[in-house]
């Protein structure tokens, strides 16, 4: 710990309050990779000597490699990743290393450390959002999608529908969740590096050469605002909430769908549990998760904004409690959208009994319409007359056109209650029910996800190039 | 209340748990509008007949004039503003009344009405944002502006600054969030309305016209998701929750600089107030609730994103509870927004007396470095030599370069400690704190609020033509 | 508006801002109360002369007449409650009214009043928690408790139970929640009233004569702590969270139970609503918005929470807005357990057909145990035994002794599989399903309800008698 | 895992998302503890062969040797620790370790568990929260007490006060989390175990037994509350809120304080630290850290709140959530306070030149009240004076008496307007500024404390009996 100007060690407690060595452990191949492109830049700057830069950079490239294989380990007694890597770095290499941090801040360096690190946990939700659309594509592009079932409202039957609509609403939604992460990396542009502590330096930094070789577009437009800006960490927990509640909601189809009387789904053995004590029980634990998952979420989303709140701008301490929220927020995510993808992709999807045949009832309120009466009264017509009906008749019963027609005599001949499995076609407007609304949703969706994907693609490409460049070992980054 | 169905009437309580009609106020512009339009689609496709058509629009916009005129008021016997309305017309116009429903479920018109109240209210927020940046521009570009002041890391004394950096980086931000408020609106792009309940509708709407005339771009591509989406207004409560933040953060650089003792900021009488007991205060109560408001902004978000948790997909009555957070959300946060602006332009901005003449310390270790000194062994001597000197000396005192020099004989004879007001044009590096760097960075605050402000206003002028073309007085969204 | 110091009025917006007009109407009465006390106390300790005391007691009477008969409205000019009825009462009885104040800041004011406020609406909210349970007690001790039904664990058929024992937990709960709103308001037993701004007074205040009159145990022991302490806000809206917590999960019980296919709970008509587009829906609404409103609980929570944070001690005013935080958290969690309660007793509890045959797993494999297995084995021999017969055999389908004992032949001639009904009474254990153990947990219920309902009433009429030698109206604290 | 009914193995990425065998490694010491005494139980009541029982105890007391001795550990390959117990024990004594699970779920076992572990940290939080007490109380009794400072109401200097009434404030506050965090581990007080997975069980289990064990004073009274009930985990989560919200607001005294300009306290290195670039700072890290810490807290009581959300009654597998978050909240917590009391311990209290003279207004308007003025009217023209004052002179020079009896005549002779260290003197009224009140609150603090710490002491013993009566290491529970 940097503590030469004081006389006394920090108290116990203290340094264990204030260690982030075992959060720093995601930042570790960042780190290096902002500290190599740093000193390059510190020698062609002639900051330092070019030779010291060349050892430093051959010095970290070992360390890259030790780590990369798993034996450069945190020392807690260096309170910090940036304090360990500087430590082994001049044990390696002797006193050039003390030149590492020459015009340099950890308040930058954390800073562009979090910015290269979200970025890549952002590719990675991306990705993972993405393959859980993929995967709900799939179903519903199967014969599965086109059996109908009955969607609800309020939990209760309300209007047939096929599978694929259910499944494919559910898919767009994660391909949003996909474009909403892509939207958060892509505003992540500009690079902190040579910020300082909130000023900048006096030395000649260049710090357009060292934001193109960590991949950003530009370097910040203000060094105080460079290092206590944290609405990146924000927006990517608020981005894992808004997608753990869209697989909360997906999570809760499969958890009801399972009930015994219910039936419309199965999970897969590889997704479903039993009991310590009772052996008949096969139990939806990964959708349960999945669901609870999204409680944490808010939870942790509420964590980040509250320490932000009323801090004066410039860095204060306060931010270190940032790091490890955004790193377990997204790490969490992730797992819970890998789990979704399979459980989704394996799951069956069934069409139980009809439980409640007059689903239809707004088909023949609109045939009332048609008929010339005004909505409200066909509306309250109808209802009176399932009503009075429910009394001698179970709702399961199908409706015969026979009784409909006798208490409705106005309707044309033509005109039929919906049977079960044709409702989801006689809704014809656009957006809606009918299959062929189905099919340009699915479309859509499916465009949406594959642009999403190739855009994933062509940055995580980008980044590779970038760091083969710096000599880093990509699985520093896996 | 719709009850045709059930002989017994709604429970006392259940009937005021349930009903919205204080907050639907909000909707009520929104709501007529959404109505004319339908109902005109209505009679232009013949599913009602032209001529009922056009007694409805006729008698929703003499409602529409009543409720300009704060004549029309809801009823909390109907439920909310939807059936208040209906109840109104048919009143009004008799048995056609009864036509407006058709082809449309509470669920389409609520997310319709959702939609477009939303959209509204970014607007609004998009503006008080940018007034904000404007307010703190204008200081950072007047005389005051030029002025020095410590910077502050650890709300400690870390490096001089111009005041226009700080209220520059303050700037930035409200820049940052009228932008994200406006990518939030423009993401509200589809047009709900013709979802029907789930499931779209038999009857031959012609919804591009609908979305058209509501100046959407486009119609929704899935009925479900249609009814059941409310990311928009959790999008919109998270951009409030950042913006407040960032408002907490200005607003304490008020009150800690209004302490006697730090002096750094003097806040307006407009902005002040006294104590009911003690003649002799002068509080900055206005950045305090400004502050404060950060919080139930936070908490607001939590509501909605908690309401949403493990809904299946689908309409779920769980979702009428977002309708008055997100209107809470978005009226406080303008407020807050609005004083805030007032304040910080009123505010003056001072230099109170050095409190610690050794903010220039990176520069002496910087020159060493020059000197060839590895930065880790000045940044070392650099904090010993002070820490002695601390013993003696108060901090506030200056630095003379003959002690300097004494203690660090490699130095170049030019070398001079930076005196007060010098610091901030010492650090040379883009993005820095020399004049050169903050008037960058203020043109770009500028043109991008500029920027901000003219969307904003195009925008506001298109939705004035389409209400215009409806018929519906201006005054109701006011 | 106190502004006699400053030159220049308050800017409209931060008027608006710092307004709590609206949310002080629910202060009004314990304002009045707490006035009145204050006046008698300055009259008898002679710090003001007698007859003004008389004068000011006798007019703010005056002013708690008319507000009880809802003809005393706050008006917006004067900030907040405190200064609407000193302007009021100075109107009436002239300068007298200027004495009122004397001795008293709004700092100790506010805190006094939003104790009394609160220990008031705890009160309610102790009855509504003991009214559920109640209901629920009703029920259970009713013929419908002793029909058996699933109990479930992730929502899966488990081990089946009588409804008594699932009702009685639930109504367990609503019990605890009663004792939990109990402590917090046995705590609220200090009188800030005569703490000052922070420090006290220099007039010889009598703290022990008005904290008796306002039914408090003893005066507050600091000052400072007693105008800026507002835990028992955020203790009562923790509690409003825990409980509304409890209702979301008896609120699910009703909206899965009412599922067709599971089918074990039927609501009455005065708790669900139909749709406004299809008739045929029976919705429980009013369930799905008390499970709703734990979203909003948890939001309330942390608005609160979140404006304390990082406050030094001493007044500030961001506590002004936990003021409506609070009341709306009472108001709506007070409305959403009268729903409940009703909802709770009215509902019909069924026995659907048995959808899983197997649920006595548990008792097979522990008949095993008596008969020397070990456990582990014996789980996964029944375990092995039911995936293979599910093969073949519905779930559904009941189990025959003799499919069973061709499988374990080590089992006692006399053991047979237990019939759906016959289940609970094996399970045997204290506190487990027996018929024996659920009446004790009724037993419990009922007792721990009875001591709440009358320790709530005993404390009602207390501050009933308190409030009438007060000369004020009850009427405003109904 | 228990997969025995399955084919398929689990999902890879479900197994990961599954496990809580990191957060597990908390219950390791309790988990045994309860092991060992449901084995005795099940021998004792013949459930299983007294020999049998035997070699299960004498096999877990050999695991909780491994264990304490840091080498026992948890295999991600068995789900949790449970699963690892029983393998490990299996593997030492062969079949009877089958044996061990008889007449018991996880779901009893686990709810067991953290009702064992729960009550375990909360001792330890009482005892942190009345060592942070203890330390503001050795300040404020020490001479540094007796100095005087601003009191502080909206962060501006109010009324004088002795620090010891500042520190005595914050030490209430401390004492009574203690008292909270105590209530609440003293309703932790019925055993979950026999409950089953949530229908108890058809073995003839003593439960009083196993209860008074594990130091219970009963058994729970419904199986399917005991397994499913998680409130008193949210309920400390709770308590850490608002005790981490109390310490925020001592760190922020400490920020501000070490304010240049401020200058009311001074951190003792043991607690500040420096920069990594700026060799002049001494920043209140810790100070910060501590203050920080409130954020997650509040975000940590979200999760586990909203996890609960909308869970039917019975164990649900959303629930294993819970466990790390609590453990989590508890740990770090008892960090902060840690800190906190060295911190304040060690801290000097200084007494800054006097900013504000006329913080004494208050009492010369209650001197113009003595003499008949009504307190308004003295308000007023105090102010007004005050006002006209500062227009020439600053507020930090002292009221000459010769001033203020020119502008107030009817001032009686005798009275001098308070000298800034006379002040606190002057404030008279119990629970107020002056050093009688002062002391009066300090020795209320001190006996609270004192009976805190010995109610936490008696329980801490008698658990160790308990356990030592187990053979259980008191080790594993440090």
């Amino acid at each position: 710990m940097l503590r030469d100007r004081f006389s006394a060690p920090l108290d116990q407690a203290a340094a264990a309050l204030s260690s982030s060595v075992v959060e720093d452990r995601a930042l570790l191949g960042v780190d290096l990779w902002e500290s190599i492109v740093h000193a390059r830049m510190l020698g062609a700057t002639g900051i330092i000597p070019k030779a010291s830069a060349g050892r430093i950079v051959a010095g970290l490239r070992a360390i890259a490699r030790e780590a990369a294989a798993g034996r450069f380990l945190l020392d807690p007694l260096h309170e910090d990743v940036h304090l360990n890597v500087e430590a082994e770095l001049t044990r390696r290499i002797g006193p050039d290393g003390e030149r590492l941090h020459t015009a340099r801040s950890r308040n930058d360096q954390v800073a562009t450390d979090l910015a290269l690190a979200l970025r890549e946990s952002l590719l990675g939700l991306e990705g993972a959002s993405a393959r859980v659309s993929s995967s709900l594509l799939g179903v519903a592009r199967s014969p599965q999608g086109r059996t109908v079932v009955d969607g609800w409202t309020h939990t209760q039957p309300a209007q047939r529908l096929y599978w694929a609509q259910i499944l494919g609403t559910h898919a767009l939604r994660f391909v949003r969740d996909a474009e909403r992460f892509r939207r958060i990396r892509e505003r992540i542009d500009a690079s902190p590096l040579g910020s300082g502590a909130i000023a900048g330096t006096s030395l000649p930094v260049d710090r357009r050469a060292t934001a193109r070789a960590l991949g950003f577009a530009r370097a910040t437009a203000s060094s105080l605002d460079a290092v206590s800006d944290r609405d990146s960490g924000t927006d990517a927990l608020y981005a894992c909430s808004v997608t753990l509640l869209h697989a909360s909601s997906l999570a809760e189809e499969f958890v009801l769908g399972s009930l015994p009387g219910v039936d419309r789904v199965r999970l897969s053995d590889r997704f479903v549990t039993t009991s310590s004590l009772m052996p008949h029980k096969r139990n939806p634990d990964l959708a349960e998760l999945v669901r609870a998952e999204s409680g944490p979420a808010i939870g942790r989303l509420v964590s980040h904004l509250a320490v932000l709140k009323g801090l004066p701008v410039g860095y204060q301490r306060d931010l270190q409690l940032g790091k490890p929220i955004v790193f377990e927020g997204v790490v969490r995510t992730r797992l819970a959208l890998e789990v979704l993808a399979g459980m989704a992709a394996e799951a069956s999807y069934r069409t139980p009994p009809v439980s409640d045949a007059s689903t239809g009832s707004v088909e023949l309120a609109d045939a009332l319409v048609r008929a010339g009466v005004p909505f409200r009264t066909a509306h309250r017509r109808v209802g009176l007359w399932l009503s009075k009906r429910e009394k001698t008749t179970s709702r399961a019963a199908p409706i015969r056109d026979s009784e409909m027609q006798a208490e409705f005599p106005e309707l044309p001949r033509a005109f039929r209650f919906p049977g079960a499995d044709e409702e989801p076609e006689r809704r014809t407007s656009s957006g809606g029910s009918s299959w062929r609304s189905v099919a340009t949703l699915l479309d859509e969706v499916d465009r949406r996800r594959r642009q999403s994907e190739s855009a994933t693609s062509r940055e995580v490409a980008r980044l590779q190039r970038l760091r083969r460049g710096a000599g880093i070992p990509e699985r520093l980054f896996a």
